[in-house]
């Protein structure tokens, strides 16, 4: 047989990541590389509990087929989570969040089309936006996020969106300020430069959340991505997107096309779990946990890498930590070294678009306990510390 | 801002037959339109017993990212349910078997590429393929399915795979005969044409087993899809796929990008339920509540269009009748009267690719009960008498 694949094919390639997180599978390794929730955050009892309920008040239906739009209920929670008024009919239930960046795709990117994107960016979105074919163009950006200037200039003529992930982004775990909103949508609305607003991590803050979405200020003009990986749990694939009128019943076929719909089950049991007041109690556990986990990594590079010219971010919430090495050290170089040595974290190249940064690498620090994140991080200093002996 | 769609969206519309179950959910309306799987086949109990085993006894796991080519007890569990010798490594599960089809969109499609399809064939597969923008080509087909020839004739120059549906096929019903499978896959072998193989329904079979899939008898040269929604429950959107090594890793990455995974929990859960000879117990109730659904459907067509010139087949499994009505009658004029009466069904047109036949529809036995599909029936043929007197 003659299987001739399409020529979009040619530019799927096997995730760079994915490969090194297989890397750090091995026994012994611990793993600063992947992005897992902590399964301490996991709500185990309360899963427990609502699949007992769902199934025997509303098996027959969270069972069967069901409307592509998403569970009523689930939707209308949704909407009354998010901090702006959004209508539930503008609510799509996706199969993770990562369905929505795939949706997007479809709907938005013609082949070569430019699609602006952060520098670095979420490695999955470029991902999902491949098969599509764009011309993805990075936008310069500093410790507050893209800059507004040179958005604009990239973003005529022409350019079908920017992709935003405002809060404590993947990988940098930076946050767009309140000043930088402000300015960025004044360039897109001058522009008129729609908005793929990403934010899986907005509600893991941890001293205080994080400025209004994007989408909030300019509902119209946005597409807005949520999910409930981080604050129940990743393995259920439950997220949702919010889009304006213009572009919803298109993602709404796409998303008919490709699943029919999000299972009736767990966005049945995802909703048993979070009615009432479910979230506000359960999410600031997983706040303090993280946070308690992401002073142990500053404490631990501040007391290991003394002495050494590395520099790194104080994220004010979510999972990543970014790092930059000294002059001479490739951190793609350093990885097997680094697993050699018992620790896994993820080189920063891949998250580039346009020319990368060999000397960055994301750390998660919501994986490892306090222990492993000390003994990890001692273990990664030793390794640049012999990198930096024979630069 | 100004949102520009992607060409491909021309192409997505909304699919007639979502606008036509809209219409039927109704209150009193008997539906012998949608391809819905009977409530009581659902296994509650025994999910309820999985849910609470898998939360119990691998909740961490259960609830955490995972590897994109599924779990790996279940994608065992799929080879061993096969009946060829199926390496496990060449099993990749998919959020519904829907799913499969956008993967293989996805990795075989190219904007103009030649695709053939049944006449009249699956809609939601044209509907998956369609922001691929390939060129569907109806095969010329007959009761036992697709005309060799014809499909010989068709697949040169460069078609790129052929979607065949051999088991009581949606909408028709039919199967591929034995002896056409046998004609079938010499014409693709002469031709070096691929195989997209969708089996949703083959285990539902009344009578016998129908012939082994053609997947079987040329592992390289087709994609199998298979799916749980018809012997388990269609609301845990979980189905998979088998492919050659010539396409796996494409399809692997398409899928890694489009959900990262189909939810770990829910994998689990299935697994937990069919382990050991659950499915050789509960799939046998399946087939003897659609075979006497069936019956009752063909019992109640015989007694009911007595006089008039509507002909039907005999499904020997699966879910859907395919009727054709007399000279002078459009079942998508006739549905709006019918559903006037109470009864609704899914006209004909909307699954052909090429010239449709408008005096046929398609009717499923297994959502109704039997004596709401006598009544149906009767409220059926009551509407045909009126048009056909109106012609």
């Amino acid at each position: 047989m003659t299987w001739t694949l399409a020529a979009r094919t040619a530019k799927m390639n096997p995730s760079a990541l994915r490969e090194i997180l297989k890397l750090t599978e091995r026994p012994g390794i611990i793993s600063l590389a992947g992005g897992l929730p902590s399964p301490k955050t996991f709500p185990i009892p309360a899963f427990a509990d609502a699949c007992a309920r769902v199934l025997r008040d509303d098996g027959p239906a969270a069972l069967q087929y069901a409307a592509s739009e998403g569970y009523g209920p689930l939707r209308e929670a949704v909407a009354a989570l998010l901090p702006w008024a959004v209508d539930p009919a503008q609510v799509l239930i996706t199969t993770g969040s990562q369905q929505g960046l795939d949706l997007a795709a479809k709907v938005l990117i013609d082949p070569g089309s430019r699609v602006l994107v952060e520098t670095p960016t979420y490695l999955g979105a470029l991902q999902a936006f491949t098969p599509m074919e764009p011309q993805p163009v990075a936008v310069a950006s500093d410790d507050e996020g893209v800059l507004p200037d040179d958005l604009a200039a990239k973003a005529a003529p022409g350019a079908r969106f920017v992709y935003l992930l405002p809060n404590f982004q993947n990988p940098t775990g930076r946050t767009l300020s309140e000043a930088r909103r402000v300015a960025v949508l004044a360039a897109a609305a001058r522009t008129g430069l729609p908005i793929l607003e990403d934010n899986p991590y907005g509600e893991l803050w941890f001293d205080q959340p994080p400025p209004l979405p994007l989408a909030a200020r300019n509902p119209e003009g946005a597409i807005y991505l949520g999910s409930f990986s981080k604050i129940l749990a990743p393995g259920l694939r439950l997220g949702f997107l919010v889009a304006p009128k213009a572009v919803y019943p298109k993602l709404l076929q796409a998303k008919q096309a490709v699943d029919l719909h999000t299972p009736s089950f767990t966005q049945r049991v995802a909703y048993e779990v979070i009615k009432g007041d479910f979230l506000e109690r359960h999410v600031p556990t997983i706040r303090a946990l993280y946070k308690q986990q992401r002073d142990a990594m500053l404490a631990a590079l501040t007391h290991k890498m003394a002495g050494l010219d590395v520099r790194w971010n104080v994220p004010a919430g979510g999972m990543f930590l970014w790092l930059r090495m000294p002059e001479g050290i490739d951190t793609a170089r350093l990885l097997p070294q680094a697993v050699e040595r018992g620790v896994a974290f993820v080189p920063g190249a891949p998250f580039y678009s346009g020319a990368a940064d060999a000397r960055t690498m994301r750390l998660s620090f919501v994986t490892a306990s306090v222990s492993e994140i000390d003994r990890a991080v001692a273990a990664l200093a030793g390794v640049v510390r012999e990198a930096l002996a024979a630069v």
